[in-house]
């Protein structure tokens, strides 16, 4: 049974019950006998098991830890969460202070794997496309990002407790109102179910005045106080700052990076040999200044952002590597298949630029290298899709936009986002800076094109017009091709034409002897144009927290009475790329340690000796929960173990090409199946979990 | 003859001039015969010329382009920062709306060279040693800052224009003024020269009383407008910013990123199995709202910093490879040289530790490792020196501090700095948090130790001072050694003791049956102690800029017309390691080009193919100039020429073995001198510099 008729039979069960109950008070009321008042009564509550039981089987469907994620979802967040805090992956920042809600540090495992994930970005997409990468400063003047938007738009609604201050973000007091009376609020009628399910799907629509309006409806007050809110208002989410010591010079951190791209289009343009399409690409600190940051890692003040701004002819968007990722199938989620209600589906990326469900080969290709880039970090291709954007969701500028979306305890989360920006971003810039911000396409041979040219005689409309001349000029030469042809038709029919002068706010009377509007031959050598941009931009903390619940797998211990964790990173990816530990405190196997450690180091692999003499099994469960691939166990002078996290297969490799396995199983040259194929495999499961 | 005897023989010469012209005056009046007089204005005129010669020495001497810098390096640095920006290894940041003084983007290949320089300082210093790296952000509350100091102490003295509000470091008027005096000025007398030189020796010590009066004394005024100046007073340098919407919660841009260590102590200790010494380092962003930035990337508002803080026990300050490095020598100017006036000299660092000149092992470890790191970039060790900061420099807590100073055109520029600071910064923020920041020493065996141990008896304490019970309670037991060993004194000489509580303001009267003060037996079974840490902190901008300079040289083109740029990168800097060029533009050339190419990338070699029709010799003098190492010229379908850039040496390769020969130059496991050994050597130099 589904949510909708599980309410509804609910309802009438209490119907029944309360009949019933009627029923009830009406024998006892009547005096009847006692076996038809017991029985009555037996019915009553043979009612109230039957609604209990459905009641179950709601709360089951619908019931969880709030923001509509099940409790077993929450059980896992809190068992990875667990490990991952007690690890150092991340610690809350500045925490014996009490931490700043959303920020966190990452400590030394989530720190190698963050530079570890943006080595293998820049080598994915920055080596392998020959991008251009930039390095622009967090602190930005208002200028910029006046223009790029942010100063106006970058805010979300606020709401204030009445009486305490508190803020709080509008739409998440409203969505937690839904969430909450869907999950617990067995009374609810169907039809209210199916009300707060249409607030909840379109709350990123709503305006100030339609939030504040439901806010009233509901009766929703502040959560700690249950005082009375305020109506909602716009908070710019940027951090404010002043540059320099006068106060005069207003200054944002930055809230992406890519406004740091567009402002150098002109330099990286003619550095690129003023040749287009080319791509720059930047890493770096972002910031916004969350209302009440929650969702932990997902949203929080200060990431880092991985941003390509690839620039394009709007004329030709072709991509010629397409056919490299065309053949790749994974789960895509199309405009009309969320409008009616199914789910993603796999497609082939070619199928879906050639039928045009992708808007072109150049957002399709970035598409597919996005796929191929999460993949390979280990992101569970299942758990993966790229959804896009509704109508209402893209900015009216937007040719197309696709956001990588990753499924997680905290639901489908979205940390790449894809888009075709067009010419928006450079216009913009050029507009407020009046710095041309455009590319050139030199014609191999002048080009005659025929234009129409509007040829305003100045003397006659001097004599005429006297001070308001130049304001008729500019407004006659400013006139698109529509109204000039309309007005030249008019001239040449009635030798006079009515003229609406903007800036003088009135119409004049144009005669034909004041312009000339004429199709003229032009020889042009060259189009110049604004380049469209096609803008992938990562979400790095997000995906690394994917990664993390991606990864992460508990398997029982030897004895059986604990659940070990482990994190399967692949070895792009894992903080340390290998142990080296000596089987029992032993001065030969120590030096033994020390020497592999050292070719290890000299190979430039990051590994960590253990030289505890705790027992083998409690050092591989601590290294297995950091995700280290490997094991080097050193128990004799000649030969060594290795051992492979996940399969816990292990092979006997001479002390002396130790490292270099390791070397090249880690840098993706050999497989683990090689070397387990080529090595004596060791057998003894005794050396693992005792 | 020094600046000192010019002078002064400057002044006897204008003394000699002054006589003579009174002399000539005198027999003019007295009309002395033509030739008397005639004679007399010969000498005159030689006098003259003698003064003007002297001049020239003088300005030879002193004369520059402010800041103490000769006219030649003025030049030098013109001519690398055009090669700079023109290559776009910098771009001056939001330039199209006129750049903000003080920030700098990265362009494409100065941005490689970051990466590069980043990416070898985690390989020398974090992989090499273990270090536990961790990564906080930027904003930063201002409990921390509080705690470190920054909030009132990390400020410059700033001075206002009085009419216009302009405002400027108080500091570097009064240096402009000497300088300019210094170096204009001939008519200086050597007294006031000397007065000069020691206001710019001590200009870092001038209080801002100090610095107003010289002001006032020099008459000196806003450069700009020659308006009166402000007294000097204290502006805070960091970016200040708010928390969330409430405007509650001040916080910071970090002016630094050690403070994200120190917070995290006692978790990074635990992670590191409760043993010292270990290290912790951080790469990041840090802000400095510099008043009015000069000396260009040098000083700028907003840089890389990259950090580490080596936690090791203050009793023990022993480094376990320290012998790996003290056999270096390298310019060494510690705080006696300075002060008498002398030079840095080349010292083997195991003398300089072993003398007592650096103050411990791992001090001296971390100066051997950032000579090794440093040199290995390229930076000239004739032009590095480490300086010992003077006592006036140092903070009160430092143990001993070292700067590795790298000289370029705007003189020895501190890059890195070492520091010794002992227990401060744990302690404050232990205070401040009221969190314990401290390492454990567990004894082998429990350790018997005499303590002076104070019991009051409360319930005496209680009869006598009822309400004030407590307050004496917890002054006695605050009570320090010294001052209880005088009480029990006191009490036993006579029975009672005068004895002030603080928070009661008042002196009480203790009797000897109300506390007992007695040295005990104590047993311990570990030492509680602070940490000391030992601090090299990398300015990752201003070494990549020295960097710059010491890697530039020109040379001139083969037609001698023109002088040619050429950065000499050793390849692990290298923004881009090896260009691929068809000799001439032919599609079976074009498409051995694309096939090396992909190999390259195969291999992880960052690379660019240059197809354009343009000279050979063009396209070297490009690649020369971002410092590429080698270049692969394709000529025929069997074997390729390999250039290395400085030496402009050219062998031939099999097609197939290009790639992976460059691939190992380039990774350093092999040396270009053995490549120019094994492949044919190609003679013909008119592929090169035509």
């Amino acid at each position: 049974m589904d949510e909708s008729s599980l309410r509804r039979s609910l309802a009438d069960k209490q119907a029944a019950i309360d009949a019933q109950g009627n029923a009830v008070r009406a024998l006892k009321a009547a005096k009847a006998s006692k076996s038809d008042v017991d029985s009555a009564i037996d019915s009553l509550n043979s009612l109230k098991l039957e609604k209990a039981s459905i009641e179950r089987n709601l709360l089951a469907l619908v019931g969880g830890a709030g923001d509509g994620v099940p409790v077993s979802r929450e059980t896992f967040r809190q068992t990875v969460g667990n490990a991952l805090e007690r690890r150092l992956f991340y610690i809350p920042s500045f925490k014996i202070y009490r931490g700043v809600a959303g920020l966190y540090d990452y400590g030394p495992p989530g720190c190698a794997v963050k530079s570890n994930v943006l080595a293998f970005w820049r080598q994915h997409f920055v080596l392998e496309e020959n991008m251009l990468e930039v390095d622009c400063p967090c602190v930005t003047p208002e200028v910029v990002l006046k223009a790029s938007g942010h100063v106006d738009k970058f805010t979300d609604l606020m709401v204030k407790d009445m009486k305490t201050g508190t803020c709080y973000r509008a739409d998440h007091l409203l969505k937690d109102f839904c969430n909450e009376k869907l999950q617990k609020d067995l009374t609810l009628t169907s039809e209210k179910a199916a009300e707060l399910k249409h607030v909840l799907a379109t709350l990123d629509d709503l305006s100030a005045d339609q939030l504040g309006a439901k806010i009233k409806e509901y009766g929703i007050v502040a959560p700690e106080t249950k005082n009375g809110l305020s109506d909602p208002y716009p908070f710019n989410l940027m951090f404010q700052t002043s540059i320099g010591p006068s106060g005069l010079l207003p200054g944002y951190m930055r809230p992406e990076t890519a406004q740091g791209i567009f402002v150098n289009f002109k330099d990286l343009y003619y550095y690129n040999g003023n040749k287009l399409p080319f791509a720059a690409a930047q890493i770096g600190q972002a910031f916004r200044n969350e209302i009440s940051p929650r969702q932990g890692l997902l949203r929080v003040r200060e990431f880092t952002l991985a941003e390509i701004e690839h620039f394009v002819d709007p004329e030709d968007k072709s991509h010629p590597k397409f056919n490299e990722v065309a053949n790749l199938e994974f789960l895509m989620f199309p405009r009309e298949q969320q409008m009616s209600g199914q789910y993603a589906q796999k497609l082939r990326l070619g199928d879906a630029v050639s039928k045009g469900t992708v808007n072109n080969e150049t957002l399709g290709y970035f598409i597919g290298r996005v796929y191929l880039f999460l993949t390979s970090l280990g992101i569970d291709a299942d758990r993966l899709r790229f959804r896009q954007h509704l109508a209402n969701e893209m900015a009216h500028y937007a040719a197309d936009c696709w956001d990588a979306e990753i499924e997680c305890s905290y639901g489908w989360i979205e940390c790449v986002g894809i888009a075709d920006r067009s010419a928006y971003d450079l216009k913009a810039h050029s507009e407020k800076s009046k710095v041309d911000l455009v590319a050139h396409e030199k014609f191999s041979e002048p080009r005659e094109v025929e234009k129409l040219v509007i040829t305003p005689h100045k003397k006659e409309l001097g004599m005429t017009f006297k001070g308001n001349q130049k304001a008729v000029v500019e407004s006659l030469e400013a006139m698109n091709e529509e109204e000039a042809l309309k007005m030249k038709a008019a001239l040449e029919a009635k030798g006079e034409d009515e003229f609406y002068v903007c800036v003088l706010a009135k119409s004049v009377t144009i005669k034909d002897n004041m312009v000339k509007i004429a199709k003229e031959k032009i020889v042009e050598h060259q189009r110049v144009f604004t380049p469209s941009v096609i803008e992938p931009s990562f979400g790095i903390g997000r995906i690394i927290y994917c990664l993390f619940e991606h990864s992460f797998y508990t398997r029982p211990s030897k004895a059986g009475d604990e659940q070990l964790n482990v994190f399967r990173f692949p070895p792009v990816v894992a903080p340390i790329k290998c142990t080296v530990f000596p089987l029992i405190q032993k001065p030969e196997y120590e030096s033994v340690a020390r020497l592999i450690s050292k070719s290890l180091t000299a190979a430039g692999v990051s590994h960590k000796i253990d030289m505890t003499g705790t027992t083998i099994g409690k050092r591989y469960a601590r290294t297995d929960e950091l995700g280290v691939p490997f094991a080097i166990t050193v128990d004799s002078q000649v030969d060594v173990t290795i051992r492979e996290r996940d399969s816990k297969d292990q092979v006997r490799v001479n002390i002396k090409e130790a490292a270099s396995v390791i070397k090249e199983v880690v840098d993706g040259q050999r497989t683990w199946a090689d070397v387990w194929s080529t090595f004596p495999q060791h057998a003894s499961a005794s050396a693992d979990e005792e």
